[in-house]
């Protein structure tokens, strides 16, 4: 290709808006030993062979339909599968046509999002919410109003005051976007209470909720409150989840449960071929006899490392006055830093210790969280989680300005 | 979930511009015997046994990768198979740069237009197109200007003079839409000429060109003409590819070849998680050793299936006014009616002999195609493709109207 710089910029003038964005903001770090950034699940915990058995089985079984198109909405026998989970976990019910197999959930919400929201439609989130789906609702063009997370999670008084605030000013508000299970990255579980009176508003002022349930089923301790989707009676509500969690993420599979109505004009937004008619199959084959006992031990594995986390801060930590979740389930925590530590030193001083975490900051649709770190700790062993967390604690100390 | 119909509707008035296009229309088809109607490979063409080999593969050798979470760009071992097919059966030089990996053909130019098309911007295709496109593309909000398709391929005079009515009212056209080899549904592969004069016009007029490039490897006979990516020195041109015919679509696996500097806009509508880390390695396992006996099994394979219809073809209608193409490669034959011949009896006594077939409007931006079908051959064995095609020959003959 004989293309010079210039050249290669001209079609710099012919992108999109939702392109004149720019590409993905990713988190940067550098290279870590203590990867406590993303939120990746533990590659210990994965099936290799067993998921090579079922891909034989596969192709031995349904192999031409696994290699040919897929139907738009996904593989019946995933749909069941994923009917059935809900069933067995919450006693939720729900049916085949209630779902939407999608390529994982970021996709799922990717999905809904773009089925509701049009350049400039007021979105209402969390502050503190999940940094991708930041962007992907504002890829759509949404105009993000973010409501701050409390013990009880998502403050839904505030809620009801803005949702006032755009019905006077004559704008629609089409969805709200709560993470309601382990909220990430601040933690709490929205209380049933505020579930209900989520639903109340979005009942009164013609909202669509999304609930992002990506880690639900890793719940460590307490009782979940019933989902979002179960107490809504108007169909007013999509919940997203995903196996990336559960099994793992490269098979790339999500899905949405929403009204059957509204399964088709998700499906709309995934542009051919059906979804992932492949590795569908392979992970409802494993599943089909694994999903509650492989669920149980990631449950355990995860359970160890968030206490060994936990247990470090506290030792770390206790005598300064930062604050960090407890959460019941999921792969973070939130760390409210001492106060007067020096944002940019304690970033070079993890860096140099070879710690890694994300910062406050990109997930806050309005700005702000500069004071706070989400630490993952999914993806290293418990004696790593220990040491990177001592680590780290070390360097927050040492990040403290003297004034 | 308690629910009424008036309450599952209420979605409705909450709809993005996009979707309330409604769920994407599918061609109907009632039960056949004979699939002449999507473009499904043969599933007697998938190699089940060596994808299980490369799924042990995979695991052994990079399973914690193939089940984590992927670039943003996809799996860089097949980037760089994609890059060695190029040079392995067109001696054209990329490099992984250049390749974005995305789900399947579908997604890949869905990633091209999501980058370039806002709501009312014209957008220059061929007509008939690729109805998944016209979907794609209308989904995006594009303005379509169906061009006419000769033996050539799509007329480069006419679209010359598009732009330049675009040009004179003020309007911006995004994207230049093209089939150019084995055109879908029409047939012809455009000529090198046009190639270079569709090259100059984006130029001239500072536009995409989106070269869809789904079945260029399946070629039973004549010498394709340089790639359309392969003559712009500007930086204009997106090609997409896609193991779909070439090994199965239910991996879902394509990509998009484009200008370095473009990859990661079009990567930011690609929501989240990476691109398929699992059936990418899976795909790039097998392929390594057998890419190109692979191709030139399926070359002979669909070669003989072409020949068969065109035999029958022959046979059945030769004594009517009807016309056909004859493509150099791909899956499918366009067929012009007999003058007088009552479609909707077509339809009836096709759907009695168990035919199926694509009606020729679904393939038009722009309305018309009434008189044209699209048969794929692909699908069945040639003994099916003989006695479909004879029994679709004499259906057409019986809805001759006698006025």
């Amino acid at each position: 290709m004989p293309m010079t710089t210039t050249a290669a910029q001209r079609f710099q003038a012919l992108l999109s808006r939702g392109a004149r964005m720019g590409p993905r903001a990713m988190p940067r770090s550098g290279p870590t030993i203590y990867k406590f950034g993303a939120g990746n699940p533990d590659p210990g915990s994965f099936p290799y062979q067993e998921l090579v058995q079922a891909m034989a089985d596969v192709m031995e079984l349904d192999g031409a339909h696994a290699l040919s198109y897929g139907s738009a909405h996904g593989y019946d026998g995933l749909r069941d599968l994923v009917v059935e989970k809900y069933r067995l976990l919450e006693g939720l019910q729900t049916s085949r046509d209630n779902i939407l197999i999608a390529n994982g959930s970021n996709q799922a919400i990717a999905l809904v999002v773009g089925a509701f929201v049009d350049e400039g439609d007021p979105v209402i989130c969390e502050a503190p919410t999940y940094m991708a789906s930041i962007q992907t609702l504002r890829r759509h063009g949404a105009d993000l109003i973010g409501i701050e997370v409390d013990g009880e999670g998502m403050r839904t008084d505030l809620v009801a005051e803005r949702l006032g605030e755009l019905k006077r000013s004559g704008r629609q508000c089409k969805l709200i976007y709560t993470i309601a299970q382990f909220q990430n990255p601040a933690g709490p579980t929205l209380s049933e209470r505020r579930r209900r009176e989520l639903v109340e508003l979005a009942r009164e002022h013609n909202v669509m909720i999304l609930e992002d349930d990506a880690y639900g089923e890793l719940r460590y301790e307490g009782q979940a409150p019933p989902s979002i989707f179960s107490l809504d009676p108007d169909g007013l509500v999509c919940r997203t989840g995903t196996l990336s969690k559960i099994l793992g993420p490269g098979v790339r599979i999500g899905w949405v449960v929403a009204p059957p109505a509204l399964v088709p004009y998700l499906s709309a937004f995934n542009f051919g071929g059906g979804v992932a008619p492949l590795t569908s199959r392979v992970c409802t084959f494993y599943l089909r006899a694994h999903l509650q006992p492989h669920v149980a031990e990631l449950v355990d594995i995860y359970r160890a490392k968030r206490d060994a986390m936990l247990d470090e801060l506290e030792r770390g930590l206790a005598d300064t006055d930062a604050s960090w979740s407890r959460p019941e389930g999921g792969f973070f925590i939130w760390l409210k830093l001492p106060s007067r530590t020096d944002l940019q030193r304690l970033s070079q001083l993890a860096a140099a210790a070879g710690v890694g975490y994300n910062p406050g900051p990109i997930f806050m649709a309005n700005g702000g969280g500069e004071e706070y770190i989400r630490l993952a700790y999914s993806f290293e062993a418990p004696a790593e989680i220990r040491e990177g967390t001592r680590l780290l604690c070390r360097a927050i100390k040492g990040a403290r300005t003297t004034a």
